[in-house]
């Protein structure tokens, strides 16, 4: 049974003005502004500024235990400038006292108690007890709910057991109660109006397993179900109703799988619920199937549907990946689909039950029309809104509804906080329904219309921005991979399958154009199983190195010449075969070196980025620029590539960092002689593959892996090397360095050498840090790839009053992350990259053993351990000071030592006190402190409130100074300008006193 | 007697009118169409890349003495694009065989025949025989003459001594001729219209002395009356008239005081002329002056009144050092001056008798109007205008004024050439009187109006460019001394006279804010004069490096975060010092290292560009640059100081190098200990003073001489150095990096090392080369103080087919300058800077003795050998080959090799032979040739067609490569980023799920 919307719509816009004077004179609390909250949501929405500030300040609260603590953020965030607090801030305390830069105790109390009364508004109680009291309340009043425990924000498995233990424990206080709650009217029996069970609890699945991941659907699902199934038993033993919430678009897929392993397993019990997204532009194709899938299985479920909560979330987290925004980017959209996708739900009534949860007038409207028209059973749809929120809507709908049922969030203040800002927010979006309407008083005929109407309206007289007519597009870094998406998640197993198929050969050297085999080989085994030989490959030798720098030389006279656009046009067709072959070149990583496959492919797209980064900074720095504005003289500043460069690579980002060099000195016109690390040179070899099929000209690029006990020095002394460029270990890179500055017999030029080499990275866990971040942020740097990035943290520095939070979170987040290969995605950490290292990592361990306390050294399980995959344990240390070896030298690998520190000074004091600067990260929400470290915690990359990691071309232009490196910045705009040298050429063109005037010459005006 | 202008204007413009009727529908023949040239000026006036193509290729064309340089040349010229030659070139041409890639014989015939009797058409002949002959002609049709010998540009004595007797040779021809002349009409006697001598040449002064320079005023005007001398013997002997014509603004003072000279000289003798340019903005007072002088002395003077010829020059020399634009930059005030001070003139026709020489009928017609209405007698006035332009005004003129001379130049095409470009560009400049009336058709009243209307007219509508209103101006280079300024050339003596009042004293160390006194001293010695002490300088051992280094590490801390800015203040602060001090500075300069004065003016004009420019560059890096667009995130790349810089400068830019050195160390915030060269301390100290008077925090700047062999080590050594910016020789500079190379125990950071070293510098002339700017500009860039300049040409490489006239010139040149002090301006080369440098010299010149044969080996006279000076002989050296140690090992003195080349590439490829590349010099007009050298002729800074010395800032940011440097630039946008490592920040501002959107996110559109 079908309905026609356009006829619909009269009727639609005719509900909706009975409904708006139903409610005419009425207005949320929120908006009124005679209290507190109404004051501060009006200076919101009037001021961007403040709304950031008081949105942050809000979430940071709960941190803030100290009297100190408070005093200095509000001064922070409020009086940065003119030492004067907005009045707002001020309301309700008293007069006396207050102003100047020192705020006064009182201002703090009144602060801390109007949030906190802001929050209550929307939050019904902070324990069970309270919250079953809030609920007996609104039963009172009529309107029945649905009760959802704050505190999603779990690190760990410990954090999940004690989210489930929330539930259960509420569960067991309404259990009590229960008996004594009257059904709501039109109950004949024990349910509300008589369908409805009176408990009715929500679920955000992803807070019930810690270890929950895109990529690892089956995993996750099983994760979540292992805690929330308890929970279901308990609302189906009390005849309750369980709904299962969407959270953000990475656990969509497994939230579905999960509704449905739990609604098969319990067939016959009707009461539980999902949770589809409006604004998800892939809602009609995800309700569609499920509904088909609830068909097909004869199975009857439940759908509330929403518009979404995560929009500002989910664009950034898009646009930040390079992947397609998934939501509707025009509000009206999302009200079209919520109309849609509502009228799909209401014509299959009949197996699925519908909790329409808008606040939107015109969406209530529409679907009480829908389903009148279709004449829908009032049992089988109620509608939703949310507690504090919209106070007359929900008593409009109660008049013409009756079954409106309030989602009513409890728990702690702490994590009330992050729900309270996202209520804030939603109340002062700009195209909020409720801004609209009660704030903004904006009129009614607009906010009836049909969302159709006002899409045409918005687009209209917009212009699409021209594409650049010339040149390339503005660089881009290549999209992060988004395993939300079926087919990515099967392509790794299929490619590691297919390398499986076809490895272990003997991969020879390339040398100016020819392939070249020696008899000495080197075999590259897989870490997590090291009798699997990945290639066996050939090893230059001194000959070898001569003939590749002789080649190298000769192709220099040409490639230094070639135009930038043509060198340019190499290097993306470079991009293009790495973009062609992910999947393949991600595999060789997972079994090479033991990357997870998120690492791999990281790598990968950092390869691409590289390329097509480069190939527009070699057309930027190949424009000549004109110097200075003298008529009747031409000067002009270009550049040349050195000459031959030898790039020395890691093996930590294989394809990265050694394209990233090759590609820069390449870019630059220098010839490159290539030595990849023997541990990666499988993966070396891919360059020559990348190479051969950009058509890069013979002899331009040369792979040379070798012994570096053999060839390494030869490579480095050699005379026609101009430029070397290395990353590495500082002790490589400084014996590199003293070599390549002696002038050798023959040597024509001074040598360049561009060093990246160690770090020793910190990260200071400020006392007001949100600790749901820092945790997981701080997990991944350090134990991310086992911890083998030259970025990853390896020192926590953790102000003294939150170091026991934080360290009790820390330690158990790392007891619950998965060990185990790479090439398992359900695996957070694997194998070191060998043998050797996995030796100087428990040489680490031993030494941090003796210097502090061991706080996690987790092992695999015996059965990997028999495998002799060259697993090292995720080793945690407490104790450190600056003075302890772990504290100063470079492990590499997945040992992290934790430093408390007496104030941020200190902090940042020891987070400088190694030799190293390379990158370090900071957790605050204290606005000075962010301006503290940005200018005395002194690395090349320093990220405030991101882990120290993951580093993007451009974007984190990436290299440190100090013992780090020479201060160069790969993928940054300074880079390729270390391969060139620049030119200038001045011409006079006056000739017989006679001079062309050109543009921008200084002459006469 | 004086006229009343405004009520004279409409008789003036009365005037104009019938004079325009009396020649109405005639034209010159420079536009008739139906002729070559007039094609050829109606094309250029169409096409402006063609006239300078065009205009380029008539100059050249003298040179192009093989037919296959011919064709090239014109295939280069015109052909470039579209290989197709322009129409109007082939005019006149046999239609067969023509057009396609390779040009025709026929048509090169055609063209050089078209543009030789384009020339012939201005000149009056090539050899006497032909001017006397084309005079008579001139004579016989009413006319009388003026005549010129073309080939002023003379670069040696030898060259002016044949100018002068060119000159005596056509006056020899002329009196055997002279009886035969009778006079023109209205001679009562044997002058013509009764009152004018009938010979009467122009004399351009500058040519009769081949060392004329503005700085030296009486050396000059002395020198070209000795030359001038004669000729005017010659013409009172022959009852003529000379006129003394005026040349470029430099000359404009010397050219005054030599007819000051000569008519006091012969008081009795009335004529002798001058020439004033109304286009100068000095030319009321000049004339005015002039006629003071006149009276004063009582003493008949002739002035001949001209807008003047070298407007562009002028103007392009002007913008280009950084002067007061010299002449009026509009058009209507030349001929306002030229009404103004003609009126003047005519105001004192009693003692000047006046020759109005202009084309413009309006200004014709305003001093006849003027002369009637003052009733100047005939006889006081007569008209001039050039041979063979503006035939129809010529016409009109003798019509109605009778006293109408024409200008004829006479002499070889060659020089002819350079005449026939100035016409032409005359004749097609927009605002040319000429094209106006007769090729643009342009209205007569518009012609006729008073040029101050005119004027108002273009001012009309002009809006003055709105000055920057935030920040610093746009970067300028500091003004190149301007010796035509008598303050100027008076002020260097005066310097000099103070500073020997106040030297010798003991120079103390400047260290963390604190004069320190050491026992050990190095004096400073006068190279003129060895015995002079300039100043007893402290010398810092290890003890005080150690005091230096740990002071500019304390500093360092702080001076570091100061803001770019305020950085910048400091060094603008320091920059007016300099300004301040401009003179005091030179002086030191020119005692200690001894500079010529332009040389030491350059020198310190150099360290206040480094000052400015630094300046603009910190604040334009100290800007973060955000990179990438990702919304939800703020990266910043930005830059920090890398700590304690050693600068150790060299002695040959002794203020220049090192301030330029220091100041872009503390620019980026890395404080110096700054050692000079031991020879130029004294001067070294200036920036002690510098930074004093600039308010530069202690310990920022260090003053730190000493002996390399004591302390130079230890510097460069230092584990708490982090950068050493070095310019000198490449022994110590390879030394320098070798040992900085190797990390110290304690050394925190990797030590940067910016290398200026040595350099080899080759001039390449080609043959087609200009050799009037070819040969001056060799020289001077191999001579000028002494060759002791890093970018010194000391190789000239010189084309086969020119070889010998080049060489021929260039040993005549070198054979003429002055050797001496460098306190006497009229010196062209001084002593070397001490004994050392002298004996090494020496050295070379035995070297060059051995390996090819002397051209030039001229010593000081010996009464200056006896002062104990340090004088090197100037020497030129040929049969240099590649292998010569000469050809190859820098000599830094004033020693130059002449090497013979084949061809182009041969002479790039000898070139490009040296392990240097840090300067080169090309001179060709060869379009093909400049494209080549610019692509292969490989060094840091090439010059096309100028000296490869005087190197400015920022518009020739200079340094060089391969063993010259490690590819910086000094004065260059590259450069600062040497001393700083660059940070990036990157901070995730998504809290909550919520990012305020910022300006340039890649947000939704």
């Amino acid at each position: 049974m079908t309905t026609d919307m356009s006829s619909l719509d009269p009727r639609i816009i005719a509900r909706g003005r009975e409904f708006f004077a139903s409610i005419s004179g009425e207005s949320p609390s929120v908006f009124n502004k005679g209290w507190w909250t109404g004051k501060v949501m009006d200076w919101s929405m009037k001021n961007e500024d403040f709304k950031i500030q008081m949105f942050r300040f809000v979430d940071v609260l709960p941190y803030l235990n100290t009297s100190e603590s408070l005093s200095r953020h509000i001064e922070e965030y409020f009086a940065a400038d003119d030492s004067n607090i907005p009045d707002v801030l001020k309301w309700g305390a008293t007069k006396t006292k207050i102003g100047g830069g020192l705020v006064a105790k009182v201002l703090n109390k009144t602060i801390r108690s109007n949030i906190e009364s802001m929050a209550r508004q929307f939050i019904i109680g902070q324990v069970s007890k309270e919250a079953v009291k809030g609920i007996k309340k609104l039963r009172k009043d009529g309107f029945s709910f649905v009760l959802d425990l704050l505190g999603e924000a779990t690190v760990s498995e410990v954090e999940s057991d004690a989210y489930r233990d929330g539930y259960l424990e509420v569960l067991e206080a309404m259990q009590k109660e229960l008996s004594k709650w009257k059904p709501l009217e039109g109950g004949n029996n024990d349910l509300d109006w008589g369908h409805a069970p009176k408990v009715n609890v929500a679920v955000k699945p992803s807070a019930f397993y810690s270890q929950s991941k895109a990529v690892d659907l089956d995993g996750t699902a099983a994760g979540m179900m292992s805690r929330i199934e308890p929970i279901y038993k308990k609302v189906m033993e009390m005849g309750g109703f369980m709904c299962i919430d969407m959270e953000s678009l990475k656990y969509k897929d497994a939230t579905i799988e999960l509704y449905k392993r739990l609604r098969t397993k319990y067939p016959d019990y009707p009461h539980l619920g999902i949770v589809f997204q409006a604004y998800l532009k892939c809602v009609d194709d995800d309700v569609r199937d499920f509904l088909a899938w609830s068909r097909e299985a004869n199975l009857p479920v439940s759908i509330r549907l929403v518009k979404g909560a995560y929009w500002d979330y989910e664009t950034v987290m898009a646009k930040q990946n390079g992947w397609e925004v998934p939501v509707w980017t025009h509000k009206p959209e999302s009200d079209m689909a919520f109309e849609r996708v509502s009228k799909m739900i209401l014509e299959n009534s009949d197996i699925c039950h519908y909790a329409c949860a808008s606040h939107n007038i015109r969406s209530i409207s529409a679907v009480m029309e829908m389903a009148s028209d279709m004449n829908v059973p009032d049992e089988r749809y109620e509608f939703q809104v949310l507690y504090g929120m919209a106070e007359p809507v929900r008593k409009g709908l109660k008049n013409v509804a009756k079954r409106v049922r309030l989602y009513c969030p409890y728990g702690d203040l702490l994590p009330g906080m992050a729900y309270l800002v996202r209520r804030l927010l939603e109340n002062t979006a700009n195209e909020s329904f409720l801004k609209m309407t009660f704030a903004d008083e904006a009129d009614m005929d607009r906010l009836l219309e049909n969302p159709e109407v006002t899409l045409r309206a918005q687009l209209e007289g917009k212009t699409v921005p021209p594409e650049p007519s010339e040149g390339l597009a503005r660089f881009q870094n290549y999209p992060i991979v988004d395993f939300t998406i079926e087919d990515e998640r099967k392509a790794y197993p299929a490619a590691i399958a297919k390398l499986r198929g076809n490895m272990g050969k003997k991969i020879p050297l390339y040398i100016n154009g020819q392939e070249v085999e020696t008899s000495d080989t080197l075999d590259s085994y897989n870490p997590a199983n090291p009798d699997e030989i990945i290639g066996s490959v050939c090893q230059a030798g001194v000959g070898e190195v001569d003939r590749a720098i002789e080649g190298a030389s000769e192709a220099y006279l040409k490639w230094r010449d070639v135009a930038p656009e043509e060198r340019a046009e190499v290097l993306l067709k470079a991009a293009q075969y790495l973009k062609d072959n992910m999947h393949d070149l991600c595999a060789v990583q997972i079994l090479e070196v033991g990357k997870q496959w998120d690492q791999a492919q990281g790598d990968v797209a950092e390869a691409i980025d590289f390329l097509e980064y480069y190939a527009r900074e070699t057309i930027r720095l190949g424009e000549p620029r004109r110097m200075g504005h003298a008529p009747g003289e031409m000067s002009q500043l270009f550049y040349q590539g050195k000459g031959v460069a030898a790039v020395i690579a890691p093996w930590n980002f294989p394809l990265a960092i050694s394209v990233g060099m090759v590609a820069a000195a390449i870019a630059s016109g220098c010839p490159v002689v290539y030595k990849p690390a023997g541990i990666s040179s499988v993966i070396g070899n891919g360059l020559t593959d990348m190479w051969k099929a950009a058509g890069l000209p013979e002899g331009v690029f040369n792979y040379c892996p070798g012994r570096g006990s053999v060839m390494g020095d030869h490579l480095v002394d050699h005379p026609d090397v101009s430029v070397i460029a290395f990353t590495g270990s500082m002790e490589i890179g400084l014996r590199i360095q003293e070599r390549a500055a002696k002038v050798q017999p023959g040597q024509q030029q001074c040598k360049k050498v561009i060093a990246e080499m160690g770090g020793k990275n910190a990260t200071i866990i400020d006392d007001d840090a949100d600790l749901d971040e820092a945790v997981l942020g701080v997990l991944y740097a350090a134990f991310g790839f086992q911890g083998q990035k030259c970025s990853a943290c390896s020192r926590v520095i953790v102000l003294d009053p939150i170091y026991d939070r934080f360290i009790e979170r820390l330690t158990e987040a790392a007891h619950s992350v998965k060990l185990g290969p790479a090439e398992n995605p359900a695996n957070y950490m694997g194998p070191v990259v060998d043998k050797a290292a996995l030796e100087n990592v428990l040489r680490y361990v031993k030494i941090a053993e003796s210097e502090g306390k061991i706080l996690v050294k987790r092992e695999v399980s015996d059965d990997l351990k028999a495998t002799g995959g060259c697993y090292a344990p995720l080793t945690i240390v407490e104790g450190i000071t600056k003075d302890h070896r772990i504290a100063q030298e470079e492990v590499f690998g997945p040992v992290l030592s934790v430093m408390r520190a007496k104030n941020m000074d200190d902090a940042i004091d020891i987070a400088n006190s190694t030799q190293f600067a390379l990158t370090g990260a900071i957790y605050t929400r204290s606005p000075a402190n962010l301006e503290q470290a940005r200018k005395d915690f002194r690395v090349g990359n320093l990220y405030l409130n991101k882990p120290s990691v993951g580093a993007l071309v451009e974007r984190h232009a990436f290299g440190g100074f100090k013992m780090s490196g020479v201060g160069s910045k790969a993928g940054g705009p300074d880079y390729l300008l270390q391969f060139m040298d620049p030119r200038l050429v001045c011409e006079n063109t006056m000739r017989r006193g006679f001079a062309p005037i050109e543009e921008g010459d200084d002459w006469l005006s």
